[in-house]
């Protein structure tokens, strides 16, 4: 195991009527004037923004709203947050949505205190400070709610970034499983798949030595392949709900992933898929994940084999471990389209004739330097050969 | 799953010689006047001691020391310290040793800012106050590391009691693996007991729909069977060192135990056979359990042939589930006695003829109403029949 620091300071209220609790959080956290940053649509018609804002307001809390958040947000809605809070004097950020909302959220609070752009933290600049933000989570999906984590996208050539900061780190974050429940079928599945994939990504490593974060690793991944078909069928199941919103927390606070080199190049391909095409993340990463793990599966059968028989079930070929290898990968891309997703390129709606243009913003767009370094360091012509193997 | 709250703002610096951070952590999180609390034997001679020290000093910060803590810490020492810091205005405590030690600087930070009596606290009374404080820990074990929990016995009476709060959750904790490579087997093995304990007071729910947490408790638990015999059969093995202690302070941070109700009966039954022969916890524990478990199989066979087959690796009795679950405790305790563990009365020096003594004590000591609740409800005779079971 590899030395390493871990520090999760969130506050997390789970369950049912939580987000009742938003102003008491709000004050206990430090915050006076709020920003409420939200997408629209569903966060507006259930009434969920009603009963935030009446928290707020019972709490004696001022605030302003900036709704607006897309799927992959943008950096043009960050500066706008960013110059609202400056005018408005906000002292917290309040997060109601999913990753997106929570993502551009973060964006904006590092940028509210930061002289320079925004951007240069998603060209690998560490955040150090931002203002307090704390979050109601109406999808389990991209973990944002207890990670240190932000990915936007720059509409100005569209790149997909991320950028990191334990300033970032919600102080606290409010998961009530019951928000999800109106979720349609295609949204949840995407966030499973977005789960499934921060775990795999951690479960990629070269590091020796690692029994209990693997083990940490294929609980979670055992949790959704037991969750998520019960919660396809019945979207109402407020059990399964909470399950994966617990989870999806675990899986991405990194308290799985600590102390092990991880991958994540399947992230970093998937985020020029939804950068060109605006698919949704997990649909895109449902596409990636099986052909990147047969390319790279010879770097070390032994990883795949261990996925395949510890949480796919598969028989150990003790004559030939490849073929176990490879039936977990199989079991995996079967898994996903059980559960509705896409595992071809066709069904994003991306097309053969752009592979150049994605492997040339992949390995060199925003700095890259002709490759991705995770499990296996990829070139130019290796990127190239995945995404055709995603045809 | 139930509704729960989770925090656990420590952070964390893990690996190989951590302990040189202790002097920038404590200035970090706000002390500049610290105790050093220790037990004594192993921390001075192996120079551990004199390496804080000089950490606390290129840190420019003042310190005073206060060692001796024991085994199943005394009210005696904590009383003591609560002395010495008022009087040295002591601002930060760091403890430097095990779950002991760590229980001990809990209750004199409590103890410090509260003007009645520290034991109220572990009456019943929530911590809502404390001095901050850091551990450096020297065996993986109690979990003391990363929980808001603190164990102490009374020695007046020599009751044994717990005390809670977040306020007693440490600021930083500094795990490094090698510290703990010269610890005997023995003290090694009851340490993987507590821990392997701590996952097993969390399994025993009467909730329902509890996956995500089950899955993460059997990981621990299949880390632990797979780790623990490693480090006796090797001492010096770092790897498997560095496993236990990861996996030991997940095992009792909470993030595997929340939004389920949970047993401590074992570890109730088990404080009073250490406050009485002032056995280690972890030996007690290894006394208790398998006849605890066996006296409440009946409460859900199910749940005991879950972990049978899925921790234990025994095979479903399809006809007779009861007999996977018989299966699974006689694996647990046989793995207990490979590790060098106690199993009977005697090994502890404990006697049959206390029986009824510790009853009283336990049913009916320090304001006790005749019985212990948890995954099942135990009166006097239930407790007597589950001592008589370690005979």
């Amino acid at each position: 195991m590899e030395n390493f620091t871990f520090y999760s300071p969130t506050f997390f209220a789970f369950g049912k009527d939580t987000e009742q609790q938003a102003g008491d959080l709000v004050k206990r956290f430090g915050g006076s004037k709020v920003l409420i940053h939200y997408g629209g649509g569903s966060v507006v018609r259930s009434g969920l923004l009603d009963r935030v804002k009446a928290s707020l307001e019972n709490a004696g809390l001022a605030f302003v709203e900036l709704g607006g958040v897309k799927p992959n947000p943008r950096s043009g809605l960050v500066y706008e947050g960013i110059e609202l809070c400056k005018k408005e004097n906000v002292d917290f950020i309040l997060a109601v949505g999913g990753g997106s909302t929570i993502d551009s959220s973060k964006a904006i609070a590092a940028g509210c205190v930061y002289d320079g752009d925004f951007w240069d933290f998603y060209c690998g600049k560490r955040i150090e400070e931002a203002l307090p933000i704390g979050t109601i989570l109406t999808i389990a999906a991209a973990g944002s709610e207890g990670s240190p984590d932000s990915v936007i996208t720059k509409e100005e050539g569209m790149f997909k970034r991320g950028a990191s900061g334990d300033a970032i780190r919600p102080k606290f974050s409010i998961l009530n499983p019951a928000l999800t429940q109106t979720l349609p079928a295609y949204q949840t599945a995407c966030g499973i798949t977005d789960i499934m994939a921060h775990l795999y990504e951690r479960y990629l490593t070269n590091t020796k030595d690692v029994e209990v974060t693997d083990r940490l690793i294929e609980a979670l991944l055992l949790t959704m392949i037991y969750e998520g078909p019960r919660v396809i069928e019945n979207p109402d199941d407020y059990e399964a709900r909470a399950n994966i919103m617990w989870a999806g927390m675990m899986a991405h606070n990194h308290s799985c992933g600590v102390g092990r080199s991880q991958d994540w190049n399947s992230h970093t391909m998937e985020h020029e898929l939804s950068a060109l095409y605006d698919c949704a993340h997990g649909a895109g990463l449902a596409v990636t994940m099986p052909a990147m793990f047969k390319y790279v599966l010879d770097h070390d059968v032994m990883r795949f084999a261990r996925v395949a028989v510890r949480v796919w079930g598969c028989q150990m070929d003790f004559d030939d471990p490849r073929k176990t290898a490879l039936a977990g990968i199989e079991a995996f891309k079967k898994f996903l389209i059980s559960i509705g997703m896409p595992v071809t390129f066709g069904e994003i709606g991306a097309k053969k004739e752009d592979i150049p243009k994605l492997v040339q913003s992949l390995c060199y767009g925003n700095g890259g330097e002709g490759k991705i370094s995770g499990f296996v360091t990829l070139d130019e012509k290796d990127c190239a050969k995945i995404y055709e193997m995603m045809i």
